[in-house]
């Protein structure tokens, strides 16, 4: 079902109940701009970096329900997607500025994705600071208006109780206005419409009908079609005087929540409690916090904290599918992948239906990349893996529901994408802190190509096969080669000790051009981590050597979903960093 | 005329031939945001401030082409309207990130703008230096696959002449390779399509058969619909190999072409040395500089020299209007306004008439904010304002040419929205340096209200109008009212000292969330600047006293085009600086 502004007030019902009735909910967001590039080498640096991408704007939101039907033994699916925009309410309001990323723009534009939906139709957002702002801010005016004078404001000129100033060259108007009320009670019309005026005409206005009639009218500010602002003032006795205060006051409240607009349906999914299941979700829920929420703290455990506010059970598909037992069985944890892989043996498709009014997506016509479609198909491979789980029990089970213990040891773990020894970030526990002992930090000239570190290092590669790395540093060979005095190896310890020292001055982590990027030297899969019985622990017994480089962002097609070849597919051309060193960094994980 | 990505190509000669048989050309751009607040007492600051602005995108750029017809005595007009987007042309192509302000995205949905156009079909541009890097990348690539081992880089292991350096694990792939094409040559096939691979196994490829086939072969990346690369290998005699080089040349330079894009169009702009005409056009300069030339310039200087390469003769139809003998006639400079107006006595609606294939527009039917329409209305006020300058001749003369010498004071001359007292930017020549002696500077708490300051001021400004500023700072008066802690008042010279001492460690004129915006206290149009004789000089006799106050940043209905009035309509709100002293500040211009 796809909701924009038009239909999202009456829409909101069906997606309250649709989420109250759920086993579970899969999201989805589609952004501006894609984060493919992020310098990283602990989830700390890598939330923290993270937040810095928060200028980007989550336009679509894809969200499904899954609801399982005992009679029919399927689930019941309910897909909305979302389209979103920070339409400002009133002039007043956040006049909200974000990033667009050429790349990833082009890339839905390829993919026939629905710009004038979100920029001409999107559902308006408040976070929770600026809800509150927006009613504190409507009750101030609300006040003004009633008592003519203002509240008193700190240490103001005006804050003295009486007839408002007005200054000289607005006399006249303001005294022609109250000469056209005087009219007003003397003859037989009922409501009389003053000529469009400036905002702050129109408060002299208030304050000086306010204390010249406190009773028998009702003055109100209407907008004509062009836009243009002007009094309305009735009279009315007391009783109707009340009676439109209180229709005013409810179209106020109606326009509030209106402004609110789509923070509404997070706080439904926040307050249900229900499973939120995403693939690779990490920057969904960042930035869905970020809108919708409050902003993004960078203290990694103060955003842990935020998170289960929002989301207090979350689930990664993409995780899930890269730990055992799927791991050893799936060779490719992109989403449009996995899909299918979770069609075939061992697996099973799992048994879906779509409600009535809903467009039931069909798998084989691929709709990637629109939000709701790939909530949908995450939500068909975390029934799949979940299904799977039901065979290890004796007897096998078919059908696992989202409250089985089975998935507990999933929950609230998201996929690290850049971090390669370091496979999830924790949300409700401390992080891995596997060792780093085994880990080489290279400098080198940025003149050098990919093919140059494979020739550096094919001279080491034997003496680190024969070699442990804690004599490494100590060893001549490091440093006798041709090439010693245009490259620098460090231990990771050496390197982390140099960068501490740095960190005054240099605020490098900012969201930006260059970031570690996985070569296709080596495979993160050789980096295990335990099964059956959920253990997570690093494998120290499985030899991983592999190089780690910086390289230029990449577009949204390959950093996404793409496969690790495509990373490197120009990983030898040139490039230059913004840093001051004028060398490029490498990081070897040797053994 | 519209004209996108698809129909760019074939409507360029169209685009060629109009601006080349042109009198005049009008331009126009929309933007992805609208910067209306700049904190800036001198062009200098301005300039500097707006360059941090363009970071929003011209994603819609209008050409109007205006060309006399003496036989029906009335202009000819071919209107253009391009929708231009950066699409990344390939994978090493720089990456845009551009700034959308809510806003302005707002108020271009409601005037029925097309985001799809830009964002799915917007025509790609490259700067000069842009198109420099892609040609000598390319230039590069080129070697590479035709010598091999590829360009020498600096102190790089693989500079080697030889073969190249086949990492251990791609050995046998690359083997494999080599026997297909050794297959190749002992068969009756003529072409052998190898497999996708990686862009390190296509250089791999590239090598070895360069090295190991010098003569015979074609060798060629070709892209499936996928978009997966896969190397396609044809035997082939001399001829034939060189037939095929030309060809993919001649593509390549195609797609050269294609990617420079839109820029084309610009650097046919500035080849024809045509005047062209813009309303309030600074920005539009500026972003067309620099998207589409080169990164602007700070330097208020080699800003102006930049722009005279680019845009030679350059004329404001806002700075026009505000010119006498226009000033005392015309009351709205905004160019919905100034339309109107210009078809009033004593201006005389011009004569103009669309080309055939050329969509007509109706000013009647209003369709401002399309760029095409605005670039197309700016002409016609450009015509009526030069033909009214005609009936100061003797005899009269009803039309004025483009190339009259009664519009070249005119000339080169862009208006400077938020600098009160210096109305434009002179490029071809030093700037106006007003006497700033009877300028104000004032401190007070962030609480404070406009009506505050009218109090505040209310107390000074019987003093002012009898006393002189020069004497102003040592008057007791100043600082012995109730609220004498809470403000400060410097004069000018004061203020800009501080300033000066300041700088450093300070950044302060980005683009922002505030900056100076008139009251309506006071008309800027009480300064004046002489008529007739086009003597530019301010005029010391007109009495002036202004108040000016930084304000959050408004909705581009009123800061592009809207009234005075409503600049301030909502000054009266509260407000937060980024500046870390907490105070707002005020500017006030005396006697």
């Amino acid at each position: 079902m796809e909701v924009t502004r038009k239909n999202y007030k009456d829409s909101l019902s069906t997606v309250y109940s649709a989420i109250e009735e759920a086993d579970f909910l899969a999201i989805d967001g589609e952004f501006s701009g894609n984060l493919v590039t992020v310098l990283a080498e602990m989830p700390m640096e890598m939330t923290s970096a993270l937040c810095h991408s928060m200028d980007f704007l989550l336009f679509q939101f894809g969200l499904c329900t899954f609801k399982y039907d005992q009679t029919k033994s399927k689930y019941i699916t309910k897909p909305f997607n979302f389209y979103i925009f920070p339409k400002p309410f009133n002039r007043t309001s956040p006049d909200i500025k974000f990033i667009c990323q050429s790349s990833s723009i082009d890339f839905l534009a390829s993919q026939g994705f629905d710009f004038n939906k979100v920029f001409c139709h999107g559902i308006p957002y408040l976070n929770q600071e600026e809800e509150a702002q927006l009613r504190e801010q409507t009750e101030e005016r609300r006040n003004q208006q009633a008592n003519g004078v203002g509240t008193p404001s700190f240490i103001s000129p005006s804050s003295s109780k009486g007839p408002a100033h007005v200054p000289e060259e607005h006399k006249d108007f303001i005294n022609r206005v109250v000469e056209k009320v005087e009219a007003l009670f003397s003859n037989s019309e009922k409501t009389l419409d003053l000529d469009p005026c400036t905002g702050f005409q129109r408060k002299l206005i208030y304050q000086t009908l306010n204390w010249k009639f406190p009773k028998g009218l009702h003055v109100e500010t209407v907008e004509t079609e062009k836009k243009e602002r002007y009094i309305q003032v009735s009279k009315v006795d007391e009783e109707e005087r009340k009676r439109r205060e209180q229709q005013k006051l409810e179209r106020e409240q109606e326009e509030l929540n209106d402004a609110v607009g789509f923070s509404r349906v997070i706080h439904a999914i926040s307050k249900s409690g229900k499973l939120v299941v995403g693939h690779n979700m990490l920057l969904d829920v960042m930035h869905t916090i970020h809108q919708f929420y409050c902003p993004l703290p960078e203290d990694l455990q103060d955003f842990k904290e935020v998170t289960m506010c929002v989301f207090p059970r979350l689930l990664d598909t993409k995780l899930m599918a890269s730990t055992q037992p799927f791991k050893e069985l799936i060779t490719n944890t992109s989403l449009a992948e996995l899909e299918k892989q979770l069609k075939e043996n061992p697996f099973k498709s799992p048994q879906v239906e779509t409600t009535e009014r809903f467009p039931s997506y069909d798998t084989a016509q691929e709709q990637l990349h629109e939000a709701g479609y790939d909530a949908y198909i995450t939500g068909l491979c975390f029934i799949s893996m979940a299904n799977y789980l039901g065979s290890f029990l004796t007897p096998p089970k078919a059908y696992i529901s989202a409250r089985s213990k089975l998935i507990e040891p999933f929950f609230n773990k998201l996929f690290l994408m850049r971090i390669i020894d370091i496979p999830y970030l924790n949300i409700t526990g401390p992080d891995l802190q596997p060792k780093r002992d085994h880990v080489l930090y290279v400098t080198f000239p940025k003149e050098w190509k990919t093919s140059d570190l494979y020739q550096l290092f094919s001279l080491f590669i034997i003496y680190l096969l024969v070699s442990f790395c804690n004599s490494l540093r100590k060893h001549p060979a490091m440093n006798t080669s041709r090439y010693a005095e245009s490259y620098k190896i460090q231990t990771y310890a050496e390197y982390i000790q140099g960068k501490e020292k740095e960190k005054p001055g240099q605020t490098a982590k900012t969201w930006g051009e260059d970031g570690w990027v996985k070569s296709n030297y080596t495979s993160s899969t050789t980096s295990g981590f335990g099964y059956p019985r959920y253990a997570w622990t690093a494998d120290p017994s499985v030899f991983r050597c592999s190089i780690l480089m910086r390289k230029r962002s990449i577009s949204p097609v390959q950093g996404a979903q793409g496969t690790e070849e495509a990373l490197i597919a120009d990983g030898w051309s040139h490039y230059s960093y913004p840093d001051s060193t004028g060398s490029k960094k490498m990081k070897t994980d040797g053994v």
